[in-house]
């Protein structure tokens, strides 16, 4: 059976071969007779594989031997934007305004203290990033979010200032692209794009900068005792990690971050031009700011939709809808999608240029 | 291959069924062509599963249309320390310490507000279930472990007091026995033994009792906003709830709690028989809390372990060792164990009588 090209803005779409190996491992994990579901996570298979994906996490980062702990526990990135306000936030913490979830993560922290908004673009749409804004002396940390799914914005620098922890939601770009991840304190991610299945959370945190609030941190939101107890303080999501340790290994296998990236590249460019190209369609963000993991783009005539949904449907593409918050198309190109399928995208779109 | 007899704690055996219809929807769910681990989680194909999740718990506990929800979240037992706490916890509430699990509530509803522990067993090492103790008048909750994993020790009853919401954590015993579930008002457990792999929570929570706490609720924490997002607030654990409905349907198709508690009781009949009829062993409990999930035991003679632990490892038998909390074995028998597995440790035990 062909396999649907699959734009799901995530969970999303993982490589082949991963699904294969994970499929074989929930009956039989390496030959052991047992599943990977009723394994305990104490025993020595999986925390080997605990390791492993630590190990990969902080290597397909460039974060080994730099003072940084890689953390998978659950939650996702909601759950983050609590966490990092128990664990960091005593005065007062600076946010950049992007999207919904960097919203969300803003509302979250003032239950713990005081938020300062350096910048938004909420009065139109999230179709940009802020850039000239002022980061004032004496923030406890400074979040940004590195990529807004919805809006398909991408932040390509991040503003630091001295002394001030960098915090970074980086859900939907983590392992997409090469950066100087040691500009950040603390990184964040729901598993649920390019790392693994939903059910899992990444977080990669320099240990220096915890210990430092004067609050009682209850035991499930310290970040400082789930490293001490190696992500394992309670029962963690197995089979998420174990899946996340797959596709971290087929990223290695596939010349890593740089590698991807190029591919990450070649297929941004290719739905970018075609969205500028084609008459019929009109781009949602700022030129400069465009995410390469999510293009949202639309029709210039809403009423040709139908149509248009006619023919991507018919072409096997999965999950083009662009979320209700913005309406039209998103075209999300996570790691494992194939430029393969973003020239099937592109066909369908220049075929229906001919025919509209 | 021959399958282990897997006696672990948990994560634990699901029926080989569920793990091979949840390793065939890895690849290809319900001939859609797309992995269970690619869709998206506000598909039509997910909603559906997440809906008949909650339908089936809901209706093996036998509380449907009773005023109870119920939610699939994340971060298993140990989160619900903290939430039940968050949502209930105004002056002060009752628990009783009966295990390690117990104490870990506890502990953290000390974050809360004030607790008061009705009765503990923490000076015999956990071996019993405190039964005289009284609940005083004016509790926001009482607080039960319905069954101690690490000890093997299962409430039969459950003191109630008028006017005091009862809270439940059924991690360890929940769909295994028939109850009067309603008696409850908030029952939570972590997935990983009777209902599905790691990684996704079940909460059961009468609306009614929810709104009461003046304090500011956390997103995350909330039990009356993820009960309005449909346990949708942010990206589930898809896989855990996938499987988890897998495995309610296979617990449907196989008679339901009434059936499946007569086969519970059968093979914890079976292996207590042995420990008392065998001199080599003892158990570690009082005989009248002895709990149909977990059966914890020792050698009487310690120096015979090594000789005793090949036997069982040579018959194919996975996860004996007891926690490191109480030492000796520990068997743990859930819903998908069969009545085979336990005759052939049982066989293993009557064996080494005969030649220890």
């Amino acid at each position: 059976m062909e396999r649907p090209h699959n734009f799901s803005a995530g969970p999303c779409i993982l490589p082949l071969e991963v699904f294969e190996k994970a499929s074989q491992s929930v009956i039989d994990l390496d030959n052991s007779g047992l599943s990977i579901l009723e394994i305990s996570h104490r025993s020595t298979a999986f925390v080997g594989i605990i390791e492993k994906a630590r190990e990969l996490a902080l290597q397909h980062l460039n974060l080994q031997d730099k003072g940084y702990k890689a953390l998978f526990l659950q939650g996702g990135a909601s759950m983050q934007f609590l966490m990092t306000a128990y664990n960091l936030l005593e005065k007062k913490a600076g946010y950049l305004d992007t999207g919904t979830w960097a919203s969300n993560a803003i509302k979250e922290a003032n239950n713990f203290g005081k938020t300062e908004v350096l910048a938004s673009s909420k009065s139109s749409n999230y179709n940009y990033i802020p850039k000239d804004f002022l980061v004032p002396e004496g923030l406890d940390y400074l979040h940004y979010t590195s990529n807004n799914t919805i809006y398909g914005t991408q932040m390509k620098t991040f503003p630091k200032k001295e002394n001030t922890p960098l915090v970074c939601d980086m859900s939907s770009d983590i392992f997409s692209r090469q950066l100087d991840y040691s500009q950040f304190d603390l990184i964040y991610a729901g598993a649920q794009k390019n790392m693994g299945p939903a059910g899992a959370t990444l977080i990669v945190v320099k240990e220096d900068i915890l210990g430092k609030v004067s609050r009682a941190i209850p035991s499930m939101m310290d970040y400082q005792l789930m490293i001490k107890k190696e992500s394992m303080f309670n029962t963690p999501p197995v089979f998420s990690i174990y899946v996340s340790m797959l596709n971290l290994e087929w990223l290695s296998r596939n010349g890593g971050v740089p590698s991807i990236e190029k591919k990450n590249k070649a297929k941004a460019d290719l739905i970018y031009s075609e969205i500028d190209r084609n008459p019929l369609f009109k781009g949602f963000t700022a030129l400069e700011d465009r995410s390469m993991m999510n293009a949202t783009f639309s029709l210039k005539d809403e009423q040709l939709g139908p149509k248009f949904d006619k023919l991507w449907k018919a072409s096997h593409i999965n999950g083009l809808n662009g979320h209700r918050s913005v309406g039209g198309y998103r075209a999300s190109m996570y790691n494992a999608l194939t430029l393969d399928s973003v020239k099937v995208l592109v066909d369908v779109m220049k075929n229906f240029e001919k025919t509209a």
